[in-house]
Parts: C-alpha cells; sequence; structure tokens
C-alpha cells in the first residue's frame, strides 16, 4: 500500500480495519443477482439514429451533458460550454456563437443529464434531437442505451471545439457516414461489443482509454458490409477511411454497453455501483439499492501525463460519463490488460498490475469473460461494492484522457483518478436508511 | 535456470561458463554492423507478382520449398508431399494426384531450397512459377523477399491438403484476391510492415504465431484502397471478409520482412544467425559471417499444447521458413508481448516473460523499434549470436505450429521448440576456420 500511494497520490491508504461494518453486512444475494445480469449482458450495436426518434421524453430545447445534472447554464465548464454552443449552431438552432451564448443564457435552452434517457456523454459532448446516436441494445433483457459518434482527435467537439471544420466534419459523421454505418450495421444483424472487449483485453486495450484494438475489430466486422452497401465507392472508401484512422472509435461503443448491462440493475438492495460520471464540477455515483439518485461530492483531481506544453492548470475539471466502463471492470479495472497506456499515462507497467489487483479489494467479483492476460487470465475485478470502498477506503480508479479548460483547446493530457470517499459515505448512509 | 528447464524440456541447463571462446571473441565491429542494418530495414508490402515474374531463375520444373535443400521426393514429410501434389495439379502440371505423385516419383520436378531464391515456405507450402507472391522490399537497402499468401485455416495447402475446396480457394485466392490485393497495395504506395509489428507487439502479438492485431491494422491500412479498385462490390467485400477473418495473414507478411531485413546481412565475420528453418527432416541455421552455407540437424522435438482428440504421435516433423522472424527479435524472442499464446500454447504467463528473458543471454542487441511491454518496453533481444549460444549453451527459442504428419488434416496443436546446439557448434568451426 505504502508503494502504492507513493505513485498513485489519490490513494487512500488503509489505516482501518477492512471488515464490512455490520451494519452494512446485508444479504449477498441482490449483490449476486446483479453480478450475473452484468456478466450474463450481450450488448449489440444495432443500429444509428436520431436521438429524438431513439429517446422518449427528450424535448425540443433539451440538451443532454455528461454526468449528474447542473444547477445551469452557469455551472458548464469550459468544454461544456464550448461543446453546448458548437452543437446549438449545428443544429441550425442558432446562428453564431454570440446567439447561442445568448440562448444558453436566456435560459432558453434547458441541461439535462443524459443518463437520465439511457444516453451517455463523451467528455463535454451533447446530445439534442437532432444528434445521431450509436444503439446499443443488451439482447439479453432487451434494454437500450444510446452514446453519439466518436469524432476522432483533432478539434473535436466533445472538448468544446465549434470551430468550421469541428462542425463540418460533425455535419460529414451525422450525415453521409452515419446513414452508411447504420445500414451495413442492420445488414449484419448487430455487432456483439462483448465479443469484441473480451478480444480487445487480450490485445493491449482496456476498454477505455485504450480502443485500438476494438476499434480495428469493429472496422473488421463492419468492412464486408458497408462495401454491400448501395452507396457509392468514394463514400464508402471514406467511411471505412475514417473507421481506420480513429482509434477511439469504440469508445462511445464501450460506454453504452456497460449502461446496457447496467440497466438491470435496480435490484432492491444491492450495494454495487451502477455509474460514475462528471459534469464537470461533481463527481457522482449512483448504486444499485439507491436507483436513480446521484451521490456526488467535488471532482476529484487527476494524477496523470500532460502532453507539452501543457500542466495541470491548463487542465479542464473531469466531465464525461466514460467511467461507467469501470463499473464492469473496464478501464483502469483492467489496466493491467494495457501496458501501452501505462507509458501514455505516466506509470509502468507495474503500477498498472498494482492497481487492477487493488481493485479486487473493493468489487464483488470477477468478471467471466473480461479477463487479464497479465494476471493469468484473472477475470477483471467488477461490481465495486460500497460496502467495501467505505470499509476499506480503497477507492475506486477511473481513466480519462485531460481537456483544456478552455473551450476547443482538445486533448491535453491523459490519466487516472479515484473517486472520492465522500460518495460512498453518502450511498452507504442511504442504503442503511433505506434497511 | 532450473525451473526454466522444468517447464521448456529442451531447455539446455547451463552447466559450463558462459565466457564466449577466446577463439571465437573476435572483432565485435561486424555484429554491430548487422545489428544496425536489421533494425534499421524498412520493409514494405509492395506488390503481389507471379513467382515467375518475380523470382530470376526459377526454372519450369523447379518447386521451392522451406527449410535446408532436400535431397529429393524421398525425403518430402507429408505436409510437404501433399502441398506439392496439390500444386502440380492448381497449375495444371498435373491432371490428378496419381499423375502428380508419378511426375514427382520421375524426378521431372525438382525440389530446391526457396531461401536461395529470397522466397519464404510456410509450413508445407510450395513455389511453383505460376504461383503468387507477396512482394516485400527493404526500402533501406532495395532488397526484396517473397511469400506466398496465407490462406486461412481449414483445410490448407500448406498442411499437404489437395482436396478440391483447398485448391477451389487457391484459385480464387491467387486468381481475383490476388487482382485486387495487388491493386490496392500499388495505390497506397506500399505498406509499411515495420510500422505495423511494432505496434502489433504492443497488442497481444509476438509476430509469429500471433497475427491478429496485425493482420487487423494491415486491413485496416488497405480496406479504403482496397474499395477505390474499380472491381466490382461484390468481389471487393469478400476481398475483405478474407481479410477480416484470416488472422493469420500477416505471417507470410513478417517472414518476408524479416528476410528483406537480412538481405544485407553477408558482412564479412559476423556471427548473427541470419536464418532459422526446417524442412521436415533437418533444421536449418545460416550465419552472417559464412554466407549462404546451411548448418544442419534432425529437426528437433516440439514441446507443445495438441488440440484434441491429438497427441505428439501424430505430428508431422517441424517443416517451414516462418522461422526466420525469430531472427529478428519476433515470435518466442518477443513472445513476452503475447500472453494469450502462452495458454494457446499451454504455458504461463510468466513462462512467457522468461523465455523472452533468457533469450537476451544469447543475442547481441534489443530491438530500438520491436518493444515489449511486460518487460517495461525493453527492446526485444535480436541477433542471434552463434557464441553466445556455444558458450552458454542456450537455445535458441522458436515458436510454431504443428502439423499433422499426414497430409491435408492441418494444424493440431502449437507450441516452442528449441534449435539444436549442433547448428551452431558447427556455424563456430567453420567460424574458425575463416579466420
Amino acid at each position: 500500500m505504502r508503494v502504492l500511494a507513493a505513485k498513485f497520490e489519490l490513494v487512500w491508504t488503509v489505516t482501518e480495519p477492512r471488515e464490512i461494518p455490520p451494519s452494512l453486512a446485508t444479504d449477498a444475494a441482490p449483490n449476486a443477482a446483479l453480478l450475473t445480469e452484468i456478466a450474463t449482458a450481450r450488448p449489440f450495436l444495432v443500429d444509428v439514429c436520431r436521438a429524438g426518434d431513439g429517446l422518449p421524453g427528450l424535448g425540443p430545447t433539451d440538451i443532454l451533458h455528461a454526468g449528474p445534472p447542473l444547477a445551469g447554464w452557469h455551472e458548464a465548464c469550459g468544454p461544456l460550454q464550448g461543446a453546448v454552443i458548437g452543437t446549438l449552431i449545428l443544429k441550425g438552432i442558432a446562428k453564431d456563437i454570440a446567439a447561442a451564448a445568448a440562448l444558453c443564457e436566456s435560459g432558453a435552452v434547458t441541461l439535462r443529464s443524459a443518463q437520465d434517457f439511457a444516453a451517455l456523454g463523451t467528455f463535454g459532448n451533447v446530445i439534442v434531437r437532432d444528434t445521431m446516436l450509436l444503439v446499443v441494445e443488451n439482447r439479453h433483457n432487451g434494454s437500450r442505451a444510446y452514446a453519439a459518434l466518436n469524432e476522432g482527435r483533432g478539434r473535436a467537439l466533445r472538448y468544446g471545439s465549434n470551430a468550421p471544420e469541428t462542425l463540418a466534419r460533425l455535419t460529414w459523421l451525422e450525415g453521409r457516414f452515419a446513414d452508411v454505418l447504420g445500414t451495413a450495421v442492420r445488414a449484419v444483424g448487430g455487432v456483439d461489443l462483448f465479443a469484441i472487449l473480451e478480444q480487445a483485453l487480450h490485445m493491449g486495450d482496456e476498454g477505455h482509454s485504450r480502443q485500438k484494438a476494438a476499434s480495428s475489430l469493429l472496422l473488421a466486422a463492419l468492412a464486408p458490409a458497408v462495401v454491400e452497401t448501395s452507396f457509392d465507392s468514394a463514400l464508402v472508401s471514406k467511411v471505412l477511411q475514417f473507421l481506420a484512422t480513429n482509434d477511439f472509435f469504440f469508445l462511445p461503443l464501450a460506454m453504452a454497453a456497460a449502461k446496457s448491462a447496467m440497466a438491470g440493475a435496480a435490484l432492491g438492495g444491492s450495494t454495487l455501483v451502477t455509474a460514475i460520471a462528471f459534469n464537470g464540477v461533481r463527481c457522482g455515483i449512483r448504486v444499485s439499492g439507491c436507483g436513480d439518485r446521484w451521490f456526488t461530492c467535488p471532482v476529484p483531481r487527476i494524477t496523470g501525463r500532460y502532453f507539452e506544453p501543457y500542466s495541470e492548470v491548463d487542465a479542464s475539471p473531469v466531465i464525461g460519463d466514460s467511467e461507467i466502463v469501470e463499473t464492469i471492470g473496464l478501464g483502469a479495472f483492467a489496466v493491467a490488460s494495457a501496458p501501452a497506456l501505462a507509458r501514455y499515462a505516466g506509470g509502468t507497467v507495474n503500477d498498472t498490475i498494482a492497481l487492477t489487483t487493488l481493485m479486487y479489494e473493493i468489487t464483488a467479483g470477477e468478471h467471466p469473460r473480461f479477463t487479464i492476460p497479465a494476471l493469468g487470465f484473472r477475470g477483471a475485478p467488477f461490481g465495486i461494492d460500497v460496502r467495501k470502498v467505505v470499509a476499506s477506503k480503497i477507492l475506486p480508479a477511473f481513466n480519462t484522457g485531460i481537456a483544456h479548460h478552455m473551450p476547443g483547446l482538445g486533448q491535453i493530457g491523459a490519466g487516472y483518478g479515484r473517486v472520492p470517499l465522500s460518495c460512498f459515505t453518502q450511498a452507504a448512509e442511504e442504503l442503511e436508511t433505506e434497511k
């Protein structure tokens, strides 16, 4: 523990006994049922659709963002502000930046939490009725989850860019690209996302900050069907080129797969975490036994590596829903599968093994399908148990990119964070109250 | 060493001091020059061509096989016999199996070593003038190397199958498929093979027995150009489907890349190994300072895992040129990069790390581009030094599939072998003589 604490500054050292307090030592049955539910999920990419068609109740003035709900526009961080403004221009709701900003400040649009609509936001990315979404269906129970298309690197809306080239790329992505992708996905009858993630964990991905293998495998799964669409070959080639050069394309699919796996998680009394998310101001978790309630606290610091010439003072506070993948055993929980990421995030290969190993202390199960080569193919730790976090004070880790705090400057680094203890003590109190 | 010896039965335990005998402690300069030559190679897939057009001197009755030269047809092992007969039928040289076998027995065709033609054979695969070959050019020095297309799994010519479906698949592969692939490769101006291998080593491949990541990355590199060829979309889709489902497609490219990297290796006095190969009877090595001479001994046993219901008694003796990849630091030398292969080959993840680590004892350098995540991104051991093998008696390891000894039954397992000491003592004597 001391060694780890030196390396990961945000590790809470263990100073108290690890026994679960008697008051929280509830019946294990609900947790076991939820573990089975998560492990037997069968999320497939089944379609691409307009948000207004896929998300019931999404109003014309609603703007869905990542993380727990915000109190309003005044709370929006730089990348989120940039993304909202870009989206309003992109979708023809506002004619320019000034008009879009005025709309936001007037309260004419409403920021709402995407997760209340079975949708997810990556970084500052937002969803309005005309946003095109990837549709993931958990064929184990029929539940669906949605996420926007990944735009690739460079100046991206999700980092708050609303530059003309950003919006032009999105116009193509949400137009011609989405047409081709949707046609191909429907033609193959869906793509098995956990089958891809299983393989990707043996190919250096951890399912969150490294998506290179998964994105390649997705391309292989779809390329023949993309060619068999009736679209012209120049467009088909451009679509394949985009997929072939975007090694983060799979990220929103992993997120939606996790969300759909957690959709059966409202099993009374379970103490397992069903979501971890950030809105740029607050970090929040949801817990199975407490339904849709968020337990929040201020966003934590990120320990990471910054790209030249940036440093921590340039960083935006954490925002994004992608940490839901940590709840199913991916990301930081499986980082021992991604040694290449150790360098990317400033640590060593042994650190990745130590971090994943530590996460077994606070989880209820070992994933039967997501296995970690470097640990002799042990199943990834999954099912974060609020009781174990509170008892051990070992904080769940998460991987994340780091965006610049100014809208549109993009990713400036990557690293690890830890979900603060406060979220778990609040949840534990609530679970107590409900008993 | 004792632990390793228990695990890898073919490890030679160290019983003598590891000092290099004074008589072999030659000037290090030629080895250093050769290491640089190998490390700075830039092999690109540049074309697909007919063997008769690419290989000068290849006669109409020549049949090129893997490994050192054979004394004649009577020495050909089962898979090689099957592949020769299949090729003679496929290319219209013989009308059926009986006629093909009669041709071989009559001495009307001549078995020759592919490596004498800058070409390579995978398993029992053979090359005649009408065989279509992948063309790899080392852009560092312009040298070229050639290998046949990988047919995928199932009943394959390289395992000696000459069944109608095997020949039908090859007819398509060497016809329409080769047309499309060649067109796409020329259109992109070549594909950088070491750039792919570098990434693949961070994605669970070791560059020999696991080619899943490299094959996916090649697909991504070529898919847009494949679409932009003027071939009809049904054919293009079938080509992409073949590439997307053949996770060994990259193997002959890795082999030809290694061969082209070794092409500048005829530097006088170097004690480094430039080829390891098997012809089903004999194992052979070539050494830089001894030019094209093979140092041979009987093929070694393979320690591996057999697929149900097979066992060692069903195995063909080792055949194939693919072990040239071990000479540039791939395969068994980089197996710590491929933990998934540990299970496949019957060992543990720690065994893969131990085996790669052991190989540093007998190599002259650490590859500047091929780095191994599990070893903290240390460069793969490369440049097998005859002097170090003789002094330490640590035998170079190699990965290999295992074919059934009966023609056409295919792959029945996979494992590790060790190149026998005798090859190295012979080479050491020859190097002595030349001094």
